[in-house]
């Protein structure tokens, strides 16, 4: 199954939406968080009648498991550039994300000024990369639904040797389309490891609270370039923010991430 | 009038405050974002008797001028940690903003490991830097309500003359307060003059589509170092990231915002 078929829903009427959550998209049996909104974005998006979701929060509430989820949206403000849109994803009787966001069409950008203070991470060529679902250590199921290869120097802490830099940067691309549209963007912004396996520090798990994604350009077609950095570890939380560029050096889109650094045991 | 009683609100139960949008919190008329953030912050807190903004999102969807307003709080979810708040603002009939939000006590921070790679912004002494609403040029009426002092590499804008870096950089402090509170600090990431301003580009206004604040620690008594700076102005939209640091030399507050790059006349 495609990403796209795995990330379909059901309009049933009145702003609620079937949107089953597909075997294979999991770790540890637990759906990937940007799978997850990339459903919701998905049901968001079908019920504003908008494409792209300029900028959409989700807060985790409960790990989604495999089977059915029926998310229910509401449509707070019908703007000209904008619909603003809340959602509630339910599975197994249980709140498992709340979200909220800004829909809109990315092509109706007016044509402003640009300045860009930012490069897109250098990287070597694909195949010089690491495969995140191939050989030994981590590589959760859900990476098998993607190519995600990792930049070797961040690639380390899948044998026990991190880099020592709260960072992760790699090549993304959805198999079988030659383009990752603003939907698949939520599930890049959310799909590599945690940079904080790269830190040295003693953390495991390290569950996202709340998770923000804008969409700033559309890609046009081939590989996505990514980064993700952690500048704090503090108080039990850390951010990571990420970037994704296309293949013709823009931004596509920007993540913050807050999650929670549990104490180690 | 002080910023706590500014921003008090009045709980009329079953979720629902009395939370006045008070005179001189506006810029040309329209009360600022943050203070927006804060008032519905505290509402949020009261609702769920936490009292810490963990990471709150607000979505603007209308202008808020002085007069009446209401607040609608609905705990999404009670969890051991935080409560899930999503909140209504209406003012005059229509909605003036949504938020979505993670509410605890920073008190309960698990005490993990800790690692931070950034530094506080430098700032000459508060003496030498620039009263943002002293002198000739950009001071809206609400930053008479703050003690905000801009480095003077940042507050050229003022005089026609931007330092030509999307960044700005200063001290603030609450009037009449000894620190400033977690609801405190929503106000101080979004006072600061945008960054915008500073970048040499045709542009005026940018209104906010979208904020998110994390809250990362409670303040310790004095002023605060603040930087806010934009990487990304395309498609017609920029991002504004914002630290708050305290005089420990901890980051207590982080933001990002979303907002418009209106085309220029």
């Amino acid at each position: 199954m495609s990403f796209s078929d795995d990330t379909s829903v059901r309009d049933l009427g009145e702003g609620r939406f079937d949107a089953p959550i597909r075997p294979g998209w999991d770790i540890a049996g637990n759906a990937n968080g940007g799978y997850l909104l990339a459903l919701v974005g998905r049901a968001m998006a079908t019920h504003c009648r908008r494409p792209d979701p300029v900028t959409l929060t989700a807060h985790y509430l409960s790990p989604g498991r495999e089977g059915p989820a029926t998310v229910r949206c509401e449509t707070i403000k019908e703007g000209r550039r904008f619909a603003t849109v809340s959602d509630d994803m339910e599975a197994g009787g249980r709140g498992v994300l709340r979200a909220l966001g800004a829909f809109g069409s990315l092509d109706d950008g007016p044509g402003g000024p640009e300045r860009v203070d930012a490069s897109p991470p250098e990287l070597p060529p694909v195949e010089d990369c690491i495969h995140s679902a191939s050989g030994e250590g981590f590589a959760p199921p859900f990476m098998r639904h993607m190519d995600l290869h990792l930049h070797p120097e961040d690639a380390g802490f899948r044998v026990g040797e991190p880099s020592g830099e709260a960072r992760m940067r790699g090549w993304f691309r959805l198999p079988g389309s030659d383009r990752v549209d603003p939907i698949g963007l939520l599930l890049g912004l959310d799909a590599f490891p945690p940079t904080i396996f790269n830190a040295r520090l003693p953390v495991g798990w390290t569950p996202t609270v709340e998770l923000t994604c804008h969409v700033r350009a559309r890609p046009v077609p081939g590989w996505l370039r990514a980064r993700f950095t952690t500048r704090f570890v503090t108080g039990g939380f850390l951010e990571e923010d990420g970037e994704l560029w296309d293949e013709a050096g823009r931004l596509v889109a920007q993540s913050r991430q807050l999650a929670l650094v549990p104490r180690p045991d």
